[in-house]
């Protein structure tokens, strides 16, 4: 019997019929070249076959005045996982269909808080994973970790255990850690590490401590978000839309503007979100501000649990030229970790209580009463930079499933892999109506940059010396 | 925006997380001998044209002090109906399993409290359709006329509309009304329709009325069943298991002994639970008591909602002869009928809170500060006698599957249809482990009957005149 974390028992008690905590992984694999026609049944009777599950894979929580990790006595494996099938005609519209589904039912509070499904029936020969872990086991950086230790680099290797029956050895885990996060970030782990554990505490001077900070542009401080369509009370169903883009492209306009990475999926996001906003005539005058977790783990921290701090970022949703919002992106997220690095503990706190508050808090609180500290989560959890494979089958893209809440019926969570991004979109399905339309909003934006840059280089070429 | 009724309102009062308060069918269609292999296709593609719903399903519950149905204005097919599949290799035991984790997730409350599943992949050529309706909407009658209601007696019938496009008209309702419950509880609904209304005000003279209750054998009081592994605290999610038992066997053996369908039904269930709990080491040493739901619903009355009374009935899960089983359900029903008909208005409404206040009160009162009222709900609804098609395509069997409660952890509810007579056990998971098995023991519980019947014949046959 082991107690969950101050920030870990959060998500249990945040949970509600509306709001189930988990996160989720949707992956697709092609089987190998020489795979029989019934590979994935195969596949299948072999995970079956370990019909046991290590920790934490086998702990279920409890509740005895503050919640604890028990391992479950009655482990019943054909409850967590799940052979499913795609119907006729089998497209990633089926798949995100499912994936829809699955992710808006909650979890069994009397078992281990996690689910691993997989799917048949892909019309182009492939099949599907969608793996779904309470955000008390994992955080997004802890899960992906899980994710990947689960394969390998090496397309021959055959017999692997599943997620669940993976021996966790610290070899293993130093050698397959996935890049960290920038390094003023890193700086923060021990402090933060303590801080967690005074979270609960620490709310009731929260709004004292940001009233006085800095109104500056670029430096977004909670509760100066406009209100938006996103930010409502949730329902219970989810609709999930994922697509990938070219990390190559992405770095290609970061480079031209002087941005991160994050930055220029960012202002995708940004666009993609003016543009949706636009379409349903819900567009404020003033900025969207979005809320960007940062992992704050050390490389040789602990597996499972939570260690995230965050930034607030302006997304200049309110300018029309796609440049000037950029612009905007790079100023915010620059001054707000210059901000992070040499902030008080008492500061960090207060940023870390402004990112989580609202999933623990807006049911007690009430939603109403408050404007959002911000419009939208948007995570950027960084993957494997390598081509994977599970016992011969290559994964050929990975997407993040996050959790919208009671104020946010939107996140966005982002993850890369070799040479693309995969964003996942989640939300509320009936505040969010007809989401699909970011994917292309989303394209659209990459590519607005990527014209702008090359009529600028045009201009900046043609101008006479 | 019209009220619910005080007892469909227990129903959203009752649920929670562990606890959906749904009901829902499992039906077995044969597609018409001249189908084209995209049948199923376009049959799902046939219903999904029906996009815009009528009453009732196209309300949805709102809480404004009580509960109101008001109209969904976006109303969103997609969310309601859905196109599945199994994965191979497509057996019954797939569908079961899926159908286990389709009825183990909660309805979205933000919308009209339906689900429409249709579902392709049986190795067999056939198809399901897996139903789900809140009990707020119908009860388990209702459901099942619904359920008839869309369906046709004429196989070269096309066109028809799927049941939330079905247009309501007196002539179709009284034309395909079922067979109603037998008459001396018709006599009670003008009084049970006035006692809903008195219904909370009713539990607190609950028990003093009940305590002096004939404790006679043959008349069962709440209050007096045994603890059993069936009476505890259940998990959210289920298990689903059906199978259909020959109506004429069941005749037969009624014949034999005197008995009405419904009492050998019982008695199957007896028997099979009797196996079930010596399996399990818990066979209590008094018989289990059941509960048994009946319809006070008029012909001609309203098509939603909830109209039940409920007889209590001894089980002789104690006995280990089959027959002598069988007289004490047959004695306990008789004289229960018997008690219902003569009963005060004040004790019929008596006997309907028992029935009812499990589901609304366990998780206000405390589950384990009361010994069980009794063990098990067990429900025959009537079905249809003849033949029905849906589109061209047979229905081959139709299955209930209905509600687990805390300190109800099994759920039995019977349904006919012609020469069939189809059981459908649901069950939380985890407090009725390889519940799968009471499929054979109800089967072994019939033969048992009917062996015993042939021995008695063979000796009386033999007894020198």
């Amino acid at each position: 019997m082991k107690a969950l974390s101050p920030m870990d028992a959060m998500f249990p008690i945040a949970e509600h019929r509306r709001q189930p905590m988990h996160v989720a992984g949707l992956q697709l694999f092609k089987p190998p070249a020489d795979a029989s026609p019934n590979f994935v049944a195969r596949l299948v009777e072999e995970m079956r076959s370990f019909q046991k599950a290590l920790p934490p894979y086998n702990r279920r929580v409890v509740f005895r005045g503050t919640w604890f990790w028990v391992e479950d006595e009655q482990f019943d494996l054909d409850h967590h996982f799940r052979h499913l099938a795609l119907p006729q005609p089998g497209r990633i519209r089926e798949l995100l269909a499912m994936t829809s589904r699955l992710h808006g039912s909650l979890t069994d509070r009397s078992r281990p808080l996690w689910e691993s499904n997989v799917i048949e029936g892909l019309a182009d020969g492939r099949f599907a994973m969608y793996s779904k872990v309470h955000h008390a086991m994992f955080d997004g950086v802890a899960a992906m970790r899980e994710a990947r230790n689960a394969l390998s680099n090496d397309p021959s290797e055959r017999g692997m255990p599943p997620p669940w029956a993976r021996p966790r050895t610290t070899r293993r885990r130093s050698e397959n850690a996935l890049a960290q996060p920038a390094s003023p970030l890193n700086a923060l782990i021990q402090s933060m590490g303590l801080n967690y554990r005074m979270l609960p505490g620490a709310l009731h001077g929260l709004r004292d401590l940001l009233r006085p900070a800095s109104q500056e542009l670029g430096d977004a401080t909670p509760y100066q978000a406009p209100p938006t369509m996103f930010n409502v009370r949730i329902s219970s169903s989810r609709r999930v839309a994922a697509q990938s883009y070219s990390l190559s492209r992405i770095r290609e306009v970061g480079k031209i503007y002087g941005a991160t990475i994050n930055d220029v999926a960012l202002a995708m996001c940004a666009g993609a979100l003016r543009s949706y906003l636009i379409l349903h005539k819900a567009l404020p005058d003033r900025s969207l501000i979005s809320m960007v977790p940062v992992s704050v783990r050390a490389l040789d921290g602990p597996e499972g649990g939570n260690q995230v701090a965050i930034i607030l970022a302006i997304l200049g949703t309110e300018l029309a030229d796609p440049v000037k919002r950029l612009e905007t992106i790079i100023a915010s997220t620059r001054r707000a970790k210059e901000r992070m690095a040499t902030m008080t503990r008492l500061e960090q706190m207060a940023y870390s209580t402004a990112a989580l508050s609202p999933m623990a808090f807006t049911s007690i609180l009430g939603l109403d009463r408050y404007r959002p500290a911000f419009n939208i989560v948007i995570s950027n959890v960084p993957g494997p930079t390598e081509r994977l494979y599970w016992n011969g089958a290559e994964l050929e893209e990975s997407y993040p499933v996050s959790i919208p809440i009671d104020g946010q019926a939107l996140n966005i969570t982002m993850t890369s892999y070799c040479d693309q991004v995969a964003f996942g979109f989640t939300a509320c399905r009936r505040s969010v109506p007809g989401m699909q339309r970011l994917l292309d909003f989303t394209e659209n934006a990459l590519a607005e940059l990527e014209s702008a840059s090359t009529a600028s280089r045009v201009r900046r070429e043609k101008r006479p010396a």
